[in-house]
C-alpha cells in the first residue's frame, strides 16, 4: 500500500522514512514539507539515497491510503479534515489530536484546538492499550514520547489500583533530538553538552495527555507531578516513576503483574528483579523496557521505563499503529534489534 | 600553612591540588598514593607542572598541619587515628566518618566501621550548616556529593516543617567523574555515552547520610526515596527534589525563605521564581545553585539543586571547610567563576 | 545456512549477531566466548532477547558452515587451522591473517605469526577489491576499520597513479568503540569525553596492512604517514587523506574517476563536488561515503572517507564477505539506512 | 586600570569577563552588546553574579584605557578607528586586523577591509613571537584559535628551515564552542553529537593568517594545506601538523630545539619524546602543549599542538597581550591549572 509523509524533514519524518524503507507492505510514495518544497530530500539529508523531491502540502498532491503527519503543533489540526475528506487515513505524530477536550488543549498548547468533531474521531494510539479502536480508526493520535514511556510504565499499577491515587511523581530525562530539528540556543551543542537542564517545570504539554489516559484507566487518579530534563545525548528517554504502594506488594509480585499484563505485547519487555534498563538497551528499536523496585522503608514503588524517543516515542509507534490499522502483524518492519553500543 | 593530600591521583585529589595551587594560605607539601608511590605526579597527570613525587602513605612521612584524605572507603578509618595521634588535623573526603552509627555504616558500606570514639570526634562538614563545630574540629567528614546537593536543597523546608514529613523523593543525576578514576565497564565511554543508567536503586550509601542530617534538623522526617542516575557528562550533579507542602505556601514565599536562610552563605545562590539552574551554571565552581517551583495542582514543591560534584561535592567544600577550621574567610581560594561554556 | 560467532561478547561479535538476526540465509546457531562460557548472552547484553548460552571454544562444539572469529589478536591464528580441519570456512575479524609476511606481523603486532601456509590461504576481505578471491576462499581476513576507510578512499588515485607516490598522509579519527569492550583508563568516560587524543603515533598496526594493499595496487607507493585520533563519540571513523597530484587534475575529473571505479559497489557512495560526508551519514550502516577536494594552491588532493567502524569497519563487511563467499547478493542483510540523528 | 568588553555576550566575551574577575590590575567597568543593550548580563548568563547591565556600543559610553572587542567579523573594522580617536587602546579578538593586505582580507572574509592605515597600526598578537611590538601597540589583532595552535607548533621548524618549504599539512580538530554562540543547524546538538564533520575545506579564513606569519618567519614557505574538523566536544583544539624534514633530524634534537625556543614562554609546554598532549591537558588554561614525533620510514615530522580555543585561542591570549601592552607580568591572571577531568 502507498503512504505519504508530511513533515518529512524533521527527525520524526526522517525516522519514518528509514523504517518504511524495509516495510514489506507500505511504500512511501510522496514526501512533503511546507518549508522546503521543491528541494530534494537528499540535499537535506545526504545520507539518504532515495531521490525524493519534497512536495508542498497541497491536498490534491498527496497520495496513498495513509498519511503520516510529522508536523509541528497546529498543522495537523488544519490539514487532517482535508485529508479525511479526500479519503486518506491519518496518523498524526503531533499533539493536536491527543487531548479530547478543546479547553485543555488550548490551555496547555496555547493554540486554537481542532473541532470537537475531529476530536471525537481521533483514537489515542498507545498501541498496547488501544488496538481495537486503532484497527477501526481514521485518525490516530500518536502518543507523545514522554507519555509513551510513562503510561506503559504506570498502566498495570494504575489499573490494578496498587498505588495511592495522588502519589505519582514522574521524573523524565530526554535526549536532545526530542526537541526537534529547529535551531535555538536551547539545542546549541556548547550549551547542552556537559549539562543537565530541567525545563517546562509543571507546565509541559504532555502532563494532560498522561493524566487523561490515567483517568481513563482509573478515575480516582489525581494530578501527577511530571518533570522533564534535557541531558547530553541524542536519543532516548528514561522515565523514573515513583508511587506509594496502596496494598501489600513485593517486587516479585509487581513484576509478575507486569509480565502478565504485557505478555501479548512484543515491544514491552519487563526486567527481572534487581535489573534495570538503560536507554541504550532500546537504542534504535521499538522496545519499551521496564524495571521495577519496591522499597519497604518508604513503601514506594519505583518504575524505570525507557524508550527511544524517535522510535517507540514517535515513528516506531506510528508504524506499529499503521500495522494495526491495516491488519498487518503489529511487529511488521519493527523487529530490528537495538544498536549497541 | 602546610597541607598534605593522601589519595592524590584520584579525581578528588587532583582537584584539591588544582584549588590549593592558588590558595594564599595553604601550601601542598606532600602528595601520597598507596598504589603509585615513587611515581611523579606529572607522569600520572601530564597537565600538572609541579614536580611532586608521590609518596607512600607512612605516617612519619606526612607533613603539614592539615591532611586531606581523598581515598576510597575504608582507608581513612584506618589512617585517621594515626594522623590525629601525630598531631595532624584531618579532612576526610571519603564516607568513613559521615555516619555516627557503626551499624548503619556497616549495613550500607559493607565494611567494618571506625571506632565509636573516632565517630564522636568527627564533625559533618556541610559547611553552611555546621561552621561552629567545623571551626573546632580535628576531623571533618566532608559530605558526599549527592548529600551536599540534596541537603542544601532541602534544609529550609525541612527545618521549617513546610513539607510533609514522609513525602520526600530525590531524583539525582550525576556525571561520570563521580564514579572515580577506577576502571570498569560501568565507566567505559562506549557504554556510558548516549545512555542514561539508574544505579544502586534504594541502596545508595548516601541515603543514610542524607537521612541522618535531615533527622537532626527535624526528627519527624521519615525515610526518603533517593535515586541516582548516571548521565553522559563528566562533571555535575542535579538533585531534583519533590515534597508535599505541609502548609499554605507560594513559590515567592519559599524563595524568600531560602534567600533569608542562605543570606550569609556566599556559595548558595537562589534563583528567582521561574528560573532554574543547570549544572553548567556551576561548572568548575564551588556554588550550589537552587531553583524552586510550587504546583498548586498537586500541592508539591520541586527544588532543583545543582553542584559541581568535584567542587562543592568534594574538593571545593573540603577547602571551604579547611578555611573554616583554620580561621580564614570561607571563600578563600574558591571564588573562581563557573567556566562557561 | 548455519553460522557460529566466536568472541560474541565483544562489540564486533554483538554487531554480527544484530546483523544476522535478519539475514534471510544465515542463521546463528552457536555463540562462543572463552571468558564467559556458560553465561547467557542476555545476561551480558540485556538488550538481546535471544536466549543464547555462551559456549566455550572447543572445536567439536562449533557448528555451521561458516565461523566468524571476532576475537583479540592471537586467538584466530591458533583456532583457524582447527576450524578449517573440521570443515568450517572462516571469516576472521582480527588482524591475524591480514598481513602476508610473518616478520611484518611479528614486528607490528608483537606476537607470534600464523604459519606461512595459513597466510597463503587467507584472502584479504576488502570486498570491493577482492570479490573473486573471496568467493573461493576458506579464510577471509576481514580488513581493519582504519584500512577499510583509507583504502577505499585511496584506491582509484593509487591505481591510476594520479598521486605522487611518497606523498600520502592519512589523518584518521575514530570513536571509542574501536578500542573494544575491554576496560582501561584510555576508555574511561571522564578521560575521553571533552577530549581528543592522538595515539600509537607512527606505530599503529594498521600501517603495514594499508601499505601492503597499496603496494599491490601500485608498487611504487612508498611508506605512508598514518595517524590515529580518539574522539569523544562511540561509533564512526573519518579518514582525512592528503596526497600530491601527480598529473593535471580537477575535482570534477577525480569525482568522475571515483564514480566510475565504484559504479558496481553499492556500499561506496561518492559525493558531488563541494559536499563532504560526516560520520553520522553512515551511522549504523555498511556504507563508505567519500568526498573529494582539490586545491590548486597546493596541488594537493584531499579525500574524506567515512565509515561506521563496527559496520563497514568490522561486522558489516564481514557479512558482506560472507555473502560473496556463499554466493548471495552482496547486499543481503545490509541494506538498512543510516540512523539519523 | 579600567577596561571594557564589547561583544560581552559571546563565548569570547564571557571568557574575558571570567578571567578578568580575578585580574589584580584590570577591572571591567563596562560591557557592551549591540544586540542585547539594556539587558542585565545576569539574565543572559545566570551563572554570573556581577550585575552588569549591557550597554549599547556608543563611543561616548565606553570607558577604560583598554577595550576588548570580541565581536563578529566586520564590527571592529568600523569601531576601532573611533575607539583609537577617543584615546582607548584596542585588543581585537575578531579577524579584522590580522591580515595586512586588504585584498587578501576581502578574498577570504568576503567583507570590506579596514583602511590601510588601520592595518599598519595593528600588531599581530601571537604573544610569544611579538612581545616587543605588542608592548608598544595601540591595536593588537589577537590571533585566531587555529593559527595560535598551528603557529606555535610550527615556528621553530619553519624558522630553522628544518622542514621542506612546501610540505606542510595541518589537520585541525576543534570543539563546537569555536563556532560561537549563534544558532544554526551546524551547532545543533543532535547534528553534532556522535559525529565528525570536515568544513570549509581549503577555504578557511585562517589559512592566509597562518601563511602570513609563516612567510614572515621564512619567506620560502609555500602555501599550506589546512583542514578543519568539528568534533563533539565543547572546548579544545588539536592541530596535527605534518611536514617533511629538510635535514637530518631526530625526535630528541627537535624537542631540544623546541625547549630552547620556548624556554622563556611560560604558556608553551613541550612534551618529552613519546608523550603527546590531549586537549584535556590544557582545558580551561592558557597553555599550548606540544608533542613531537619523527618517523624515519617517511622522513616526516609530526607536531601535535593543543590549546583551549577560548583561552590561548581567544580570551586567554587577549589577557596575555593586555599584560604585555601595559607592562604587567605576562602570566598575570592566567596561572590557573587546567581543569581535569
Amino acid at each position: 500500500m502507498k503512504v505519504s509523509v508530511i513533515g518529512a524533514t524533521g527527525y520524526g519524518g526522517i525516522e519514518l522514512i528509514r523504517l518504511l524503507q524495509h516495510h514489506p507492505h507500505m511504500h512511501v510514495v510522496s514526501v512533503h514539507s511546507s518549508s522546503q518544497a521543491g528541494v530534494s530530500l537528499h540535499d537535506v539529508y545526504p545520507h539518504i539515497e532515495e531521490r525524493f523531491v519534497l512536495r508542498d502540502i497541497r491536498s490534491d498532491d498527496i497520495e496513498g491510503e495513509l498519511v503520516f503527519l510529522a508536523t509541528p503543533p497546529g498543522v495537523s489540526s488544519e490539514w487532517t479534515p482535508k485529508l479525511l475528506a479526500a479519503g486518506h487515513k491519518v496518523i498524526d505524530l503531533s499533539g493536536d489530536f491527543r487531548l479530547r477536550d478543546g479547553n485543555v488543549y488550548a490551555k496547555w498548547y496555547k493554540k486554537t484546538p481542532p473541532s470537537e468533531e475531529m476530536f471525537k474521531q481521533a483514537v489515542y494510539g498507545l498501541t498496547e492499550w488501544n488496538r481495537e479502536h486503532i484497527a477501526k480508526a481514521n485518525i490516530v493520535a500518536n502518543p507523545g514520547c514522554y507519555p509513551t514511556a510513562t503510561l506503559l510504565g504506570l498502566a498495570p499499577l494504575v489499573i490494578q489500583k496498587w498505588v495511592v491515587s495522588d502519589s505519582i511523581i514522574v521524573d523524565a530525562k530526554s535526549g536532545v533530538s526530542g526537541a526537534g530539528r529547529g535551531v535555538s540556543l536551547g539545542v546549541h551543542f556548547a550549551e547542552t553538552n556537559e549539562n543537565v537542564k530541567i525545563y517546562k517545570v509543571n507546565t509541559h504539554q504532555h502532563i494532560p495527555e498522561i493524566e487523561q489516559m490515567l483517568g481513563d484507566w482509573n478515575d480516582q487518579i489525581g494530578p501527577i507531578t511530571f518533570s522533564t530534563h534535557l541531558i547530553p545525548m541524542t536519543r532516548g528517554i528514561m522515565a523514573t516513576i515513583y508511587a506509594e504502594a496502596a496494598c501489600i506488594v513485593s517486587v516479585d509480585r509487581i513484576i509478575e503483574l507486569y509480565e502478565e499484563t504485557y505478555k501479548h505485547c512484543p515491544f514491552v519487555r519487563v526486567r527481572e528483579a534487581g535489573s534495570f534498563p538503560c536507554t541504550k538497551d532500546v537504542y534504535g528499536s521499538n522496545y519499551c523496557d521496564i524495571g521495577i523496585a519496591y522499597d519497604e522503608r518508604t513503601n514506594r514503588i519505583t518504575v524505570v521505563s525507557v524508550i527511544d524517543n524517535l522510535m517507540k516515542g514517535a515513528a516506531g509507534q506510528a508504524v506499529q499503529n499503521a500495522n494495526v490499522m491495516f491488519g498487518f502483524d503489529e511487529q511488521t518492519g519493527l523487529t530490528a534489534m537495538p544498536m549497541y553500543p
